[in-house]
């Protein structure tokens, strides 16, 4: 295996190649990858066979080896992917800004890649093409560390798409895998900050957290969302119950999925049995503080104080109640992960103090948390919800992984 | 002392609040800044000449107690500051984007306060009050930890301004200063990642290097310049010694200061000899690669291979003949920190080439590197340089210290 300072070395070099490489080129080289994909479908999947049989060996929950199994139908679905993101405008040279200075200096502030980019992921296989794709598509050079359970699959995919590099006269290095499954290599790759620009984990909150305090170089941070419904004495509590009902049950196991409720006192006895008897479809557990408890009773269970700072991914939801919007507030910047926030209100003022006040990437008004995507906003493809105020906050697309550069012209000016 | 943790849940509670306070509100507190430090000159210049008395029996250089030192005129010279960062447009609320989806959501995305910026800094008290009036201005608290040096400096600084913070009615908490000068203290503030959301050490390349290698925070790196001035076969041979000596001995102490030359070989013989002759006026070292200490002889030294990535911020420079622009971009590229870099020529083709390839910051076409500046770019005010890729890049301005979030507005909405 190739060692990690060489890795990181043809990295560089391979980014100052990659940021050169014209829109048509870029999208031709992903619409031939997505071809090259589907036509060895057969060996991509033969090696995640053996990553399955591994796994099985391994007491995998079959819930993940679902995560982890490749088909011909989702070979197929990771090409149309590469093809989005073909589709995709290319961020690489827009003109940010542009001003003259009195001394007659002329400014352009220039969108340029990002240079190299790490990502860290789970046992996802789709995730390695679909880094791939839009980190080229950013201009930058990539280095990849999958999970090791999913090695086999990984190598098969990249093996494809380097061989597209190389076919079409591009560095092959723009893509790079970390073979190694030795944790004590993953740690090493965290620190390797002369030769990356930004590090991205992509995957739990354990292993976010393992990023975040190991990692040496900057990183974005994505995806943990402990995700609040509040209903307001002003709600229009049927679209209340409906967009809480699909917030938290329409896919749970995802970060923008709603994890507590938050409900004024003045309209609690009313929703609640309401929630109760929508939830009850799904077989939701409500987790109560005191008030909510009282009207609930035996159809919900007390609620403790860690309830409300979990993200469950799980049929379960805490309830807390307030008094007023400013008290949902409140509590919702104390337990929130700042990703994604809603309240149910027709008051155009409660609306407007709770946008403005919760501290989240995404604030909505009457609208499911279950948006916060890259595809819902619009960006095409994403490569993950920042829950960071550096860089970027929310869903991440091709702009949110570029940096820029200031280019200054003149006709000799010195400093005075 | 407060403790660090009772410190951090102050900045957490402050920032709230300190995101709510209008622009004419936060200019109307800076120009009340201004003048308190003014009537409160006496007591500061006195808590100064404590830090002094130490730094004397310390055995401080004279450069360093000149950089510690406060006297009336400077006190002046900061109180302007605070004027003119109270003059610059106000970030927080700017509508950076705003759009429909097919759905009939509606998207803002709006500019918002980082939050709580922790600042890390040396021995100038100057920092102190300009920190705090960049961050006030965006909308943040702080947590500002300077140099143990000037501790009495800055306690007596920071008092005044919470005064001013508590007489105008606002949480005096939104400024806060780490008055611990023991290093365990700062090593636990850098861990503080749930309270501080950007931290920002400003001073030497030690300083910066330690709060990138210990900080949980993300951090902005800001300042160090490996500069290049590169002499291309097409410059105007007078004005390229013009912006090299501007660059280099101008202010030799600063980041954007010129530290290493690179010269096209077709020009070396014309254009060393000038340059000798006009950098002889400061007695600059010439540290000289093979080729160029040809032309120099006895006038110049001969430059190891680790002169070329060094930051002197001395009367020292580098020298690297190359036979291209495209060896030029690549010597930059290898020994660069990213920060300014420029070519000198009158060539087009040369410089578009220079200007795209070269990965810093500002890359400058026939301009000094000593305009790499916040006031120089026209954004007011500075907060740093920063040198990474991510959040931002070159001269930070207010701007530069703030993030974003998504409010999203709809009418029930839900996903199918």
């Amino acid at each position: 295996m190739t060692d990690l300072k060489t890795l990181g070395e043809n990295a560089v070099k391979a980014k100052y190649k990659a940021a050169l490489i014209s829109t048509d080129k870029k999208n031709e080289v992903l619409i031939k990858c997505a071809k090259a994909l589907q036509e060895n479908a057969a060996s991509i999947i033969a090696a995640n066979e053996l990553d399955l049989n591994n796994a099985v060996q391994n007491g995998m929950s079959k819930a993940m080896q679902d995560r982890l199994r490749l088909t011909p139908q989702r070979i197929d679905g990771i090409a149309e992917g590469l093809h989005q993101v073909a589709a995709l405008p290319d961020p690489v040279g827009e003109i940010m800004e542009e001003f003259d200075r009195p001394n007659g200096m002329h400014i352009t502030k220039v969108r340029v890649p990002m240079g190299v980019i790490g990502i860290i992921y789970e046992s996802r296989p789709n995730v390695t093409p679909d880094a791939f794709s839009l980190t080229f598509k950013a201009g930058s050079a990539c280095i990849l560390k999958g999970g090791s359970d999913c090695i086999e699959s990984n190598k098969a995919i990249v093996k494809v798409l380097r061989n597209v590099l190389e076919e079409e006269g591009l560095d092959p290095d723009i893509l790079q895998l970390i073979e190694s499954t030795d944790r004590a290599v993953t740690a090493e790759f965290m620190k390797m900050k002369e030769y990356i620009d930004v590090l991205i984990p992509r995957g739990g909150a354990g292993l976010i957290r393992a990023v975040v305090e190991n990692s040496l170089i900057p990183v974005i941070e994505t995806g943990t969302g402990n995700c609040h419904v509040y209903i307001d004495k002003d709600a229009d509590l049927e679209m209340a119950v409906n967009i809480l009902f699909n917030a938290k049950t329409q896919r749970i196991s995802v970060c923008n999925a709603c994890e507590s409720l938050v409900v004024h006192s003045a309209v609690k006895d009313k929703v609640l049995p309401m929630i109760y008897e929508k939830l009850s479809e799904k077989n939701v557990e409500l987790r109560c503080d005191a008030p909510s408890l009282d009207v609930l009773g035996d159809k919900a269970v007390p609620a403790t104080e860690e309830d409300f700072g979990k993200e469950y991914l799980d049929y379960i939801l805490s309830v807390k109640t307030v008094d007023s919007v400013e008290e949902a507030i409140d509590h919702i910047n104390k337990y929130s992960t700042h990703h994604s926030e809603c309240i149910v209100t027709e008051n155009k003022e409660a609306a407007e103090m709770f946008q403005e006040r919760v501290d989240a990437a995404c604030v909505y008004v009457n609208v499911s948390t279950r948006f916060t995507d890259g595809f819902e906003f619009g960006f095409g493809a994403e490569i993950g919800i920042s829950t960071q105020k550096l860089q970027a906050r929310g869903p991440m697309g091709l702009r949110e992984i570029t940096s820029y550069k200031y280019r200054i012209t003149g006709n000799g000016q010195i400093r005075g």
